[in-house]
């Protein structure tokens, strides 16, 4: 499984008993990205299991509380827990002199390096790039900069088809790093032996987008084209709708659009507002747009289990 | 009942699923103030029913994240409440710039003012003062600039003797003042009836001291001389009493010396390491020193019941 999201938190505003507010882990092709990080998502990540150490990325879209109050308290937390390796913290400006301010006063000496990699751009953006995973920025629109994040696997190795390639003496062990980058075989012959006989196509790489908090913005459909999963936010129901001018909120139905005409897999939607105590209404709603929902809840685990490979 | 404290948290360190950081909600001769600012206290204000629109001032002893990281969540959920009542803040100096930072880079526009009365001072200081309650700094000792505090009661009236009065037809409504201050009063005829014979002694004034974090610190005891709640931090057991030096905390039996010495009426103990997974033993420690010990545990409330009248 290369896909795997745990919401720690799926409500607005104000945290409440039974209300967090935002906060994701991912973990995409072995890496592992705490998204936003609203008040008490380290006491989240401790009761939904989620490792400490395993993070070291955090991507904050905005600076609103719901957001991002949690953050100080988890690097206060890593650094009583000893932590030593780098910690990359993507957010829009301030996020340094805010955070560095607080650990000043609280004289929190934490041995562990921050890297801030602020955000000011309004266009999309490549932020973070390794050999298993790239993100970029999804410029949203909301009334603080805001941007959502798109996590791409890098497309995979093709996996070795060991059966037919004993066929061949002469296909070696140092030949297959070759092979798994799709090259053809040419046998001492002259022969070629087309790559698809040696290999296996790999899955697709996955994909998911974070897109909270934002009205509707529909250019943000070719950055998310054809991801795997959404997360958008559906702040309110249609019958509010005037809300979300004010607000720079979503609804349902238009969450949905957003997914029906990026084509995605799946839509997740969350960041209920506290007015709503039932949200299978929202569900409902998007569902006529576009089919594959879920609803976010706190502790629920998603997985993409798509497994259609790339190419054959 | 005059005195009345709930405990919202009174763990140190980091948040857990089941341990809180420090919070304590105190309800003293019809005011209410809210001590320490944990994360997560928001949520374990609406846990355990403290009324938001109730809290006017809010005292924070230092700018450690589990006594402080709340206080921003809270402050800005005042705000989407739509207060508009003045805030109270007492708190080291730096408290002032860095909610200010928080609010403004969050562009949280509470429409409610924020009086930020920021302490530096390294003596007992009365900071503030109505008709009802005083409350004064108690100077600590921990790793940052810390202050505990004292809640005290003013002297309460004396409570009108009704059936004694209407002996004397002379004594009317007008004079009733005069009698709860405790004067006497003079007949027509010279004669003088003595306050105490129209009057019932009120209750003593009930008081609370706040102390944590804290090493040791025997001369805070004049401060808190005769207290009749004493909150003082022990977050370890004597066993492991170096660590106090280092960490600047006290040992159970060193809460307990200091409630002895300053004749506290009861000593409750709290702000426990989170290497005790049983805390029963931080009582048994107390206990051989002093022997009206209780735990702080989450969500407790504690009354103060002695209902010793002031003077007869």
């Amino acid at each position: 499984m290369s896909l795997k999201l745990t919401v720690l938190g799926c409500h607005s505003a104000t945290p409440r008993v039974n209300a967090h507010p935002t906060s994701q882990y991912l973990e995409i092709n072995n890496r592992h990205f705490l998204i936003d990080c609203g008040e008490g998502t380290q006491r989240q990540m401790r009761k939904y299991k989620v490792g400490f150490s395993k993070i070291n990325h955090i991507f904050i879209s905005h600076l609103h509380g719901d957001h991002f109050f949690g953050l100080i308290g988890l690097l206060s937390t890593f650094g009583i827990l000893n932590r030593e390796k780098d910690l990359h913290i993507f957010g829009p400006k301030g996020i340094k002199q805010v955070t560095e301010l607080q650990l000043k006063l609280s004289m929190s000496h934490v041995k562990y390096n921050i890297v801030f990699h602020e955000l000011t751009s309004h266009k999309s953006e490549l932020i973070f790039e390794d050999d298993k995973v790239a993100v970029y920025t999804i410029p949203l629109n909301h009334r603080v900069y805001t941007n959502g994040y798109l996590f791409k696997e890098k497309p995979k190795s093709r996996n070795l088809h060991i059966d037919n390639i004993k066929q061949y003496d002469e296909i070696e062990i140092c030949d297959y790093h070759n092979l798994k980058a799709g090259k053809d075989f040419m046998l001492s012959s002259g022969e070629i032996i087309a790559n698809e006989e040696l290999t296996i196509a790999p899955e697709k790489p996955k994909s998911f987008a974070f897109c909270s908090d934002t009205m509707f913005k529909p250019d943000i459909v070719p950055i998310i084209k054809d991801v795997d999963v959404l997360y958008h936010e559906a702040t309110f129901l249609k019958e509010l709708e005037h809300l979300c001018e004010k607000t720079k909120h979503s609804t349902a139905e238009q969450a949905a659009t957003i997914a029906k005409n990026a084509n995605v897999g799946k839509l997740i939607i969350g960041h209920y507002s506290s007015r709503y105590s039932d949200v299978e209404c929202f569900k409902e709603e998007a569902q006529t747009v576009f089919e594959n929902v879920d609803l976010a809840r706190v502790g629920e685990v998603y997985t993409c289990t798509t497994n259609i490979p790339a190419h054959v």
